[in-house]
């Protein structure tokens, strides 16, 4: 049986005449892009110029849906209501459906943005909302989602393919949350430490929570930052090791 | 032979909190609706329940795509390139298509709104934006557009089926094009005018410019408005008017 | 000595095309309006009509801040930072001020608007990143606060002039804060009863919490609205019988 | 009689997460900073923080106002009209004004951003709904903008002060406009012939239009742009040439 990890990164996440990220280094190592739908970032151009990206990569395009909240950059909490949380995800999904048709490039994933991606892992409700918003669009779609999150919950009752998220630079508590970026630990620092522990969840489904506990981790898709060089550099140096451990890094989706 | 048209109002142009229209009973009396898709008016979840009254009313649903001007209503001039042009669409299109999977309805024509309608009638590179935009998404979709504009021009060109519109309040320039709002003459004030030539226009083809100059007019399809209970009464004027001569009221598409 | 009270509404609620509300006949009836600034409702055009129907109708002209969600119309709570929230007091007072520079009107007082009025009721930094705001534009600018909040505290803590509101509507519990709107007997229905509470607080300093027990509540401004005819005839009511029972109706400030 | 002569540049167009320029580097060698108030760029904190950047530097703070298009950076031009125009004004330059009274900063111009700048600069209506704008905020608001342009004749009609721009980069037409950037011989690719132009315009009054011609052209300030590096080098070197041919570097106003 081979082993596979998915990794994914944010990208399109320019507005207007103002740039953000090197999408063109990121799309080099990762296999699987989260690109902004104008609610947090993006706008129509560069959704194009994204999606355009993506297929020259060979890179699968998933839909980053947000709150409305475009100076906040999505990433402040929001009391919207499940009814416009889901009337949102048809909006965005919509707008990048329409940019994947155009290029006839296939849209394969829905991943939460910032604050609504925290706020839903640990809302039922929210996460309800999102999944029920993705599978009236099409059931196909995989949510990208936190591991162990309401939303992976919400997704296997929804009955809509889900693919579980794991974070290389972050601890984790014993119930399978992140550990709050605030407290002591939270941030795994050491590069070698989490590149090992991504290995490690991915070839045996375990890892030590921040108490130093074993706990049972799923790990489809690695998410990944690409912001700096010092940050590209990291993103290839796991894809390295990943390919190294003998996982193979492939999009999500198609999984037997 | 069967005579046939189809009235188009435009429909969604709530936002947020706002009201805008009475989106019901102008349904009760037109074939197609020109759905807001956010950039002009509407939001996720007016288009939701827009796409929902329209369902319920069996009456065709269309995108109506407009400039990035929502204070201004998308009635201001905006001086969009082709290519930005291209891509407004596609997102509006996309947004509003998601909604539409949602209730199982197909959506069926764009239609593109205020001054983006006006300024994409003259200018080609504009009117070729809409309609490949349109076609790089579905091109089964229909263009709704001016009769004897660039922008029905473009959609022969491109290649995509598109349905000629014509205005009862308005009068003709002798190349078919509308008489400006300021002129003298501009506005047929006269409903029983308006009525009958809407009636002649459908029946024979033809119309009397403003000079007097009789003038070939192709009628796919008739503009009109519900703003008030004024309006929503000559609606159903026309309609009746309209079924009196034979003519049949119907969508747009499987046009023979 | 002599009774007063003022009378506050929320106008200038309209944006772009849309209209909320009848200003003209709110502001026969008022002594204050707080005016949005463009963040939940207004714009700059709207803004300048309705500065100039307050000085016509010699109503005080506030600043209704609110923080950035016109689609939601500032309801949803949003996870503003205090410096966030402090800056977006800043630009929407210092944009409504232009507007009472134009018009030779004094800008008077500052209420929050929605949820950052509920939000800093009840939390001590956004409350103090308020009145810092205000007071660093101009410290004679009075804060417009629920009666017995954080923001009534923070203003005293800052050195800034405040009015305490008080809501015919609504019920109190013994800490003075407002009875949640889904809890049974939240809203004062009876209309008599609800003005005999307002003149009671208004001249006893007092009134019954939701409990029985008599409870001290300082009462300098009414807040009233406008929305419909029955709203209307509501807020005429109030006046007429605050007038009866000897208070008079005036503008915060210059209070003795 | 001492020579003297403006530098001004555009600063404070970040947007949320989103950095535009490198804002502390310019302001070390300009006397004046245009800063954009929300419209194309900018949001109240970014706009906090530039004008107490402008503080630390002694760099004269004015209002940058455009029409309001943020995803086009206010480049595009937008058919608002004079009353639209008018209301914009007030709005952006009470917002900024808000920020210099928190710093005890004085506001000391305002100068139209882009397509506002390029519209109003041939165009009477506007001209003059901008001017009359800032008259009716504050009457000593000096008035930036393209020598020889509508605008500043509107400042003269109006009674506003106004400061006149000239461009360090532009070719002139024989009638002190700007020749059209698409147009050859547009740029002045030359630096030190650039430099050499504006240290004439300010000594004689005098440039070669395009056509070789010699024109009077009055320059109050010079723009100027630190994009990038090799801007910011460009920037620098004006600035010694200027102080090299004895014409001091000074904000505009207070003129002798």
């Amino acid at each position: 049986m081979s082993m596979r990890i998915d990794m994914n990164s944010d990208l399109g996440e320019s507005f207007g005449p103002w740039v953000m990220g090197d999408d063109k280094a990121v799309l080099a190592s990762v296999s699987s892009a989260n690109v902004a739908c104008g609610f947090h970032g993006g706008d129509a151009e560069i959704m194009k110029k994204t999606v355009s990206l993506c297929k020259a990569a060979g890179v699968a395009v998933g839909a980053h849906v947000s709150h409305p909240d475009l100076q906040g950059f999505g990433r402040r909490n929001m009391a919207c209501s499940p009814a416009e949380v889901y009337a949102y995800c048809l909006y965005q999904i919509g707008a990048l459906q329409a940019f994947c048709l155009s290029h006839n490039v296939a849209l394969r994933h829905v991943k939460p943005h910032g604050a609504l991606y925290n706020m839903a892992g640990k809302d039922e409700a929210l996460a309800l909302a999102i999944c029920e918003g993705i599978a009236s669009v099409d059931p196909r779609l995989i949510l990208l989602a936190l591991s162990g999150s309401k939303m992976i919950d919400a997704a296997h009752q929804t009955g809509l393919p889900c693919a579980r998220e794991i974070f290389a630079d972050r601890a984790y508590e014993e119930d399978g949350s992140l550990v709050a970026r605030g407290k002591p630990g939270a941030m795994i620092t050491d590069e070698d430490l989490a590149i090992a522990r991504v290995v490690q969840m991915v070839t045996t489904g375990k890892v030590a929570a921040i108490t130093g506990k074993e706990i049972a981790l799923q790990a489809d898709s690695v998410c990944v930052h690409g912001d700096n060089a010092h940050a590209l550099a990291f993103v290839k140096k796991i894809r390295a090791a990943l390919e190294a451990a003998g996982i193979k890094v492939k999009a999500m989706g198609g999984m037997q």
